[in-house]
């Protein structure tokens, strides 16, 4: 197998660098290529502009062992990529008669007629494999020249992925770029700062320099990747090395792969036939939208209230007025009241709840704004604590609801432990 | 104003090379230079890697006016675009105590102390300037050297868009990369697709070449931008065809700029000193959640409540038994019941539900997976319509939200405009 392929991608269009669209076929494409231990070093964007191309393409070319480009094969004035790359090549473009009856069959079909534009699609560069698209007009290119690779993908999501998986890595695999095997491992944990983490990793890690580590924070939570390069793998001490760090981790460890904090705790109230229910203030519904995110929440989530005012607390949660008198609205006293209320409201086992200040407006010196408590109600007794975030509303929405669901993680499990690490497996889902 | 001034933007960041997250800050960053009359001219993607940013961000400084950068300041060792660019530059990293100070006390208000890794991000480039980061702990720089400018911003899309609103496009005007004035108008609308707003607007449009038209769609959604070429405009004139376009979208139209439904509608209510209520079954929370994403929105927003059972929705909505024996959960009766109940329990003028099936399971040949009842209850009687969406569990969500607060958008702008309700057509094809 080839090691070090060197894989850069240009993606070229004007939207992606306008702020119209995401990029996300460099989402797809990478997470796809590293399912097969190819990662790609560099990515470029560059407008549709002859010039441009003319530019950036030789220079990514030269240096390069894989570049697969996505864009620019349409049939509009626009789409100069295959001309321009041809002249760079110094290859010629030739008519392909296999295209132009595709095209014909595909228009007939549709009823309408093939266009003077639309047959400039039919050219390919000479010597090139011609990656046939089922869903568009515009054929794909494999080429393989100077003992390099050129992979030219159509524009649109749902042809280019098709046509990358179908044909393109099949091609690739054939041509040695990579095993078939999956060449990483990711620890998810939540609670713990980037920094913090890497110390705590670091006797296992420091042992291992083969691995390549990689992080990624998004709203408390933070992952960590361990990979081999390319071909140097041993899948069985990654995963050793994997199962040591999560001993080091202890209850900051959510997972192997990417489930998520709802997902997991779902499965496991799931799997002791438990409901849950959630009393929400400052999350304002964000709580209970990220269990019903999961695909068979019902069996396990039975419902929440948003409580906006006071009297809507008192009334829907059954919390004593003389609470709220007596303590804030934003209180540890409250939190309680509203997870316990929420929980026998719906007939739940579990009651979660957030009472908080989202801001922008609304704090004061003794509860300033991200302040938020939490109240959990179990089977085994109540609590609450209180966190303070920092950053805007919706951060604090965000942030609240993470660190509410892995609380409630934390808790099930700590009374659940016996048979919940016998549950956990490598799970490297689709989202990897 | 300087004129075609080249910007190329530098994303570092394995995870955006690996499939682990959507470059959206350069999404972000090309929507808010070009709200500016600035374009992107080139980006790149490269990987956390000294050598990679050894070789790569020379030859971009070399050939660019503007540099941004995004990423590489956190305090693991994987983060090193600091200390690379330094040497590039030919430029010291300065310990700035000002940095340390706002380090300090953001630990110390989290109760954790200040690591000797997060002192490494208190080194700043000499001679740029610091950009706070009231929402983390890595600070940007502002640097001019060589007639240039390098700014280079966090990673964290909650620490990057403030800093580049508050502190970065303030201090371009000042060197005059761009007037302050926009150089162009969005049009939001709801409810028709792309193509059939292309044809629409085409009457007032085909006569005014001069300008760039990009059309945007997110579930349900589509933005039209009309822009003028940099310095070339007369902001007049785009007004008065974005006016044009406005009359010929009907109640299509949503609004000039990017204001959110749920910020319209509440806009709406609060100026009529009237309350809204939510229940929600299918959307799950996330109704409710996108009123709250609304500062101020208690004002106006009482409450929700998420039912996820039969029996919770009889005894939270007050819905008769009777309605639910003889229609189904997921039926226009039981949505209409909903939205009633909603408003009666939090004593609200105006009750919005949602109940459908947002899949994967649960479809049948009746009522398959997509299909979503909406019921709205106002001052003037109540309403349900019915919208069959296409797409997954999350998109389901998504568009049923948009629909639904689009929805209580036109009944509320008619009822206050005109006094009377009439029925709304809703073309909601796969597309859009």
């Amino acid at each position: 197998m080839k090691n070090d392929v060197k894989v850069d991608v240009i993606n070229f269009g004007d939207e992606l660098l306008l702020g119209l669209r995401d990029n996300s076929h460099l989402t797809y494409l990478g997470r796809e290529l590293k399912r097969h231990g190819l990662e790609i070093r560099r990515n470029l964007v560059v407008r549709d502009d002859p010039d441009e191309i003319r530019e950036v393409f030789p220079r990514v070319w030269s240096d390069a062992d894989l570049v697969i480009t996505t864009g620019g094969l349409g049939p509009t004035s626009d789409d100069l990529s295959r001309e321009i790359i041809a002249e760079a090549l110094g290859l010629k473009l030739e008519f392909v008669e296999s295209v132009r009856m595709a095209m014909e069959e595909r228009f007939a079909l549709q009823g309408r007629p093939v266009s003077a534009n639309n047959l400039k699609q039919c050219y390919v560069l000479e010597g090139a494999e011609v990656l046939a698209n089922p869903n568009g007009t515009a054929p794909g290119v494999f080429l393989k020249l100077d003992g390099k690779i050129l992979v030219m993908l159509p524009g649109p999501g749902d042809e280019l992925r098709p046509m990358f998986e179908e044909r393109v890595l099949p091609r690739l695999q054939e041509e040695d770029y990579f095993a078939f095997e999956e060449q990483y491992l990711q620890l998810r944990s939540f609670g713990i700062g980037e920094s913090i983490l890497e110390n705590k990793l670091r006797p296992v890690l420091k042992s291992h320099p083969e691995l390549k580590i990689g992080y990624c924070a998004h709203q408390g939570l933070v992952d960590v990747r361990l990979s081999l390069a390319n071909g140097s793998g041993n899948l069985a001490n990654l995963h050793e090395t994997g199962e040591q760090c999560m001993e080091l981790l202890g209850e900051d460890f959510v997972c192997f792969g990417s489930e998520s904090l709802p997902e997991i705790a779902l499965a496991y109230l799931r799997a002791h036939e438990q409901k849950l229910a959630v009393a929400e203030s400052c999350t304002g519904g964000l709580l209970a939208s990220a269990f019903t995110d999961i695909p068979g929440a019902s069996e396990t989530f039975a419902g929440s209230v948003v409580c906006y005012h006071e009297e809507a607390k008192i009334e829907h949660l059954g919390i004593p007025e003389c609470i709220l008198r007596q303590h804030d609205v934003v209180s540890a006293e409250t939190a309680v009241a509203m997870a316990t209320g929420a929980a026998e409201k719906f007939s739940a086992d579990y009651g979660l709840s957030t009472t908080g200040l989202a801001g922008p407006g609304g704090g004061s010196g003794k509860e300033p704004v991200g302040t938020v408590y939490f109240g959990l109600h179990t089977p085994a007794g109540a609590w609450s604590h209180r966190v303070q975030f920092s950053g805007d509303r919706l951060v604090v929405k965000a942030r609240a609801v993470n660190t509410a669901i892995d609380w409630l993680r934390r808790k099930i499990t700590k009374y659940q432990m016996h048979d919940a690490f016998s549950s956990i497996n490598y799970n490297m889902g689709a989202g990897i």
